[in-house]
């Protein structure tokens, strides 16, 4: 989904985290500022100096590229042009070797998420885009890590804190787009026997009311939402299963008696095709709403995943990260592809443009 | 999958089923020999040749495509160019509205498939291509037709009768196949919780088996076979669901010992990303198992189903099939695709012919 980088001057900086330093997460950052500087232009690196000047020598670009250190977020608005800012919110780190998973890289990258989403919490920073974490790196860092599979539960712990209110009452949802297709997903890391039991009429309301605001900001209109099914065929009538009867079927109405742009439950092996924007094709929805993990994610990634991007939606606050994991096996070789960063950065910044109209 | 029809002249003709006369079968039947005389040299109509005279007058295309009667399958490889050869194999039918579901049009779609599948079982046919029936028209035909959910058990049924053996034990499994994947599915019209029970060892290892045995018919070597996984992340060591370490895995490690291409479990949401056959990107698997019918169906789809082939693995006999229904309401408007149906063609005859080899 390549979008237009708003053209009016940011009011806040956009916080990018570093990442798990072994990983390819401050590789593709530094690649991101050098492929796109009208994207990053007023963003800023949360992490450490040492890692992001070891990153720029590793991929020789540090005489166009340099790394500077900033006083605070806000100074970031005004860095000079092709300059990399880094605002140091840990300790400097000692120099870890790359591809190689560790505590102290893991604890690193946490304590950069926690600093990134607390600032956003408090508007200091317009956005949040995380690089990405190592989970055994983030869990061997110990507390108060180890309690989070990965940065949904930590930024939702925190946003609930935030809020006063407990976590379950800060329902999050993950999105996952890329320039042809959006799908949000009812469940995410539970077993497929779980996910089915997933497949509850609070859980599919919840989803659908999650959309469908996140895309009225986003789109500037109401999206238009399909749910797929959770049997083949949608259930073909309740012969395939009764879900899409008993459970999707009257949750799309009730969206719908609220106002919402909601039609199903579809058939699960058609929606994608037909939520598909190309050249040739519009796309006859915006977004889709799967029941599980795979069911979204299958079509998401399957033409790639240089460009997905995944959105975190429900939050007090905009967070967006590639579609992709740390890749210790290329870490450090200078091949990461950054495109999937640059749309995170991208989307982050329309998601923020649009928020603020 | 484009693939090339072989020159050598051919030993039997092709027999093509017509479908359900009220939907699109007779008219992507008649485009596809007028769109590709070379793959469809050789083969013929089984079906009605009033409805093929409608269909090629309906088309505009009667002056210049004849529909000519046969008195036999083998006079189909000796017609003349431009012709569209039918065996009436059933009495006369009256004249059908398009679009409408009615037994008389199911009873002879179902005759028709039959005589072909009959024909191919003993020989006298070299592959059955299946346009589509209508279910509901099928079971309105009464009986044998009201035991079969469609084509596959039909053939299934037939295909134990004639070699003598219990319908149980002529095991058959759906493949899809595109340009860019193949995916063959351990299960297919079941609920997903069915679909979740039918994960078994031995239904893993069968649909192993008959995917490395039809693939090695048709590529000329082992297939690399990928097998997907049922849960998110193919289970993440267990802590999604135990399926990939107490089945799959068993499945996949038994099969290697019989010396079979096959890797797995795999992630679900990139195997097929993985698979995928493009220009730019060679594929790293020939084909997919897919544990139920969205997880394949959803990527085969995804790109569009102009051109997805239905393949039955492992009958005694070749059978393909367009990968789209009977369009009830396109019929008759002369708009209906018929890419799907020439590669349907296309790619039994290339079975035929590895079959040959």
């Amino acid at each position: 989904m390549t979008v237009t980088t708003p053209l009016s001057p940011d009011r806040q900086a956009l916080a990018i985290t570093m990442g798990d330093p072994c990983g390819i997460g401050p590789e593709i950052i530094v690649k991101a500022f050098a492929q796109d500087p009208q994207a990053t232009r007023g963003a800023f690196v949360v992490g450490d100096v040492g890692v992001m000047r070891r990153t720029v020598h590793a991929l020789n670009v540090a005489s166009r590229w340099p790394v500077i250190e900033l006083e605070n977020a806000a100074e970031a608005l005004s860095v000079p042009p092709r300059c990399i800012p880094v605002l140091q919110v840990i300790p400097a780190m000692s120099v870890l070797p790359w591809g190689q998973m560790c505590a102290e890289a893991g604890k690193a990258a946490g304590d950069c998420v926690l600093w990134a989403v607390r600032a956003a919490l408090k508007a200091e920073v317009s956005a949040v885009v995380t690089a990405p974490l190592h989970k055994e790196a983030l869990s061997a860092a110990g507390p108060p890590y180890d309690r989070y599979p990965g940065h949904t539960e930590l930024l939702q712990a925190e946003a609930a804190e935030f809020i006063q209110k407990p976590v379950a009452e800060v329902p999050v949802r993950m999105m996952l787009a890329n320039q042809e297709l959006r799908t949000v997903l009812v469940s995410i890391h539970v077993s497929l026997r779980q996910a089915i039991e997933a497949v509850t009429l609070p859980n599919v309301m919840e989803t659908i009311v999650i959309t469908h605001e996140a895309l009225l900001a986003t789109l500037g209109r109401p999206p238009r939402i399909a749910v797929a099914g959770l049997n083949p065929h949608a259930g073909e009538g309740g012969l395939f299963g009764r879900e899409e009867i008993d459970i999707i079927s009257p949750a799309v109405a009730l969206a719908r008696a609220q106002g919402v742009n909601v039609q199903g439950p579809m058939a699960p092996d058609t929606v994608f095709m037909r939520a598909r924007r190309t050249s040739a094709h519009e796309g006859e929805f915006d977004v889709v709403i799967a029941m599980y993990h795979d069911q979204g994610l299958i079509p998401v990634k399957y033409r790639g995943v240089e460009h997905g991007v995944n959105v975190t939606l429900g939050l007090p606050l905009v967070r967006t990260s590639p579609d992709h994991g740390t890749a210790f096996d290329i870490a450090g070789q200078g091949i990461a592809d950054a495109s999937s960063m640059l749309e995170a950065i991208r989307m982050a910044r329309a998601l923020v443009a649009h928020r603020a109209c």
